[in-house]
């Protein structure tokens, strides 16, 4: 019988790993993605995480990570006659999925709804889940006193500024998409992915009913985003700093406290080791560039 | 000072004629646009005339006088992985376009705004109106009696029906477009373009106020959208045999009763010639396929 995992994921890091764990035989798997970066960008539905998402798990995902692999820019360039800020890349093979999003969410179709479409489209056999059909927006406030939507802080301002709190607008009031708690309860495994752990996994537990199940789940593993103490990409480990979580290993527990019951650091993290916090800690290489990296990883973490 | 003309005009045998007013010295030119063809495309608003027109004075239409020059269709056929029907084609530079306006106007901007903003995004001079608005719909009752919107009439079904009858959905409730009736008020002359009388122009018509004006305007000309008694593009001289109006110059003397003083048809159409039904024929050649045929016809009908 096939063993279901859910990953909880956001972009780049955790859909390598989602590759790997799709590329695993007899896994059933779902993946349930951020969408606190969510943003309408030239009047599209632009869901960076999930399409990230997809891309990966299609082979099909650019040279950085996300975007389309081998995409031109005819639509975005010409843009610029307008006027319009265009400093946001998006692809003309990426904006056709943008423009089949927009237009039927227009229609009246849930976000979970054409992303199940979407995957058809791309022949991904995995269930691939938006957090929250309702809107999630991460916030941040710099400790400047600014507030910053996501994309704000992250694309324009490069993730420069100190963090001083995030907020995800909206949480309150979101419910999980259709299917995620039901897959959650009955996976075998729930497995974080090597993702921010404030930026991209914290918007998806702030949906109360996801963390409730999360809590309750008798087998949840988390992956450090961390090598070396650093991130891969992105400001994970400045961020989790910035919010008192202090740095390395240790942060990346704190950032999941009372949620997780093992974490798989990279062998350069093995210190500390054995049970921090009553989290098993466990190393092995976590550097998963491609589909084989992150095969053996996610194969060594179902041995567990 | 600046001879001050309004054309109304359909899509591409208009718009070519708006480049030769337009190529025109001292000559101040509004073009008032069709919008009855508007229809929503892949969640998009797609005004065709519109674009046909604004590229056609940009100097940048496609070699079928629609689109633009030496379009790329990377999105369009993107589109067919997720089922969507992408017959109608939209290029990438096109696309951007649509994007742009449709944006904008979800953003609360009406047409006619975003139409200046695009104006002046392809630097044209000339000042380009939508007609309306307001939607206003043209819808064809066919023979058969089905009742079909503009687009699935004229591209899904390539005019090959039979017309019944022309409604202009929406026309009674439309008000003019800014600036419309000030224009035809504050003109020399209004010249009616080579467009589709019935598809057209009616459409443009249709919207009382801007009739009442025409009407009231002491100089009104146009020009017949036949050379042969046939043509060049699109269906026009079976839809107004269709609508009894008869054939050849008659017919568009018909389509146009009670609206112009003058119809300037082609050479190979002089008859009849002279006064006809109280509208003053006059043949010249209106074969206009670049700008400097279009700028000659443009001058002799100023001369006029």
């Amino acid at each position: 019988m096939a063993l279901r995992i859910v990953e909880l994921s956001g972009g780049v890091g955790g859909a390598r790993f989602a590759r790997g764990l799709d590329a695993v035989s007899d896994v059933e798997l779902t993946v349930v993605v951020n969408v606190g970066d969510d943003l309408p960008t030239h009047g599209l539905y632009v869901t960076p995480d999930l399409d990230t998402m997809v891309y990966t798990l299609a082979g099909l995902e650019g040279p950085q990570g996300w975007g389309r692999a081998a995409d031109s820019f005819v639509v975005n360039a010409e843009l610029a006659r307008f006027g319009v800020d265009n400093r946001f890349q998006l692809g003309d093979l990426d904006l056709a999925l943008k423009i089949f999003r927009t237009a039927r969410m227009g229609a009246g179709q849930r976000l979970s709804e054409v992303t199940d479409s979407v995957r058809t489209g791309f022949g991904i056999v995995a269930t691939v889940l938006p957090a929250s059909d309702d809107p999630v927006r991460t916030i941040v406030t710099t400790r400047e006193g600014a507030r910053l939507g996501f994309q704000a802080y992250f694309v324009e301002r490069q993730h420069r500024d100190h963090v001083l709190r995030l907020d995800f607008d909206g949480a309150d009031l979101a419910r999980p998409a259709p299917g995620v708690i039901e897959a959650i309860d009955s996976a075998d495994v729930v497995i974080i992915g090597p993702s921010n752990p404030p930026l991209s996994i914290w918007p998806i537990l702030a949906v109360a009913e996801i963390e409730a199940a999360i809590r309750r789940h008798p087998r949840v593993m988390a992956v450090s985003p961390l090598i070396g103490g650093k991130t891969v990409r992105g400001p994970a480990d400045v961020v989790m700093a910035d919010l008192g979580l202090g740095t390395g290993t240790r942060a990346v527990i704190a950032a999941y406290r009372g949620l997780i019951d093992l974490l798989v650091v990279d062998s350069g993290d093995a210190e500390p080791s054995g049970e921090v916090d009553g989290v098993t800690v466990v190393s092995m290489s976590t550097s998963i560039p491609g589909r084989e990296e992150a095969a053996e990883l996610a194969r060594r973490m179902i041995a567990l």
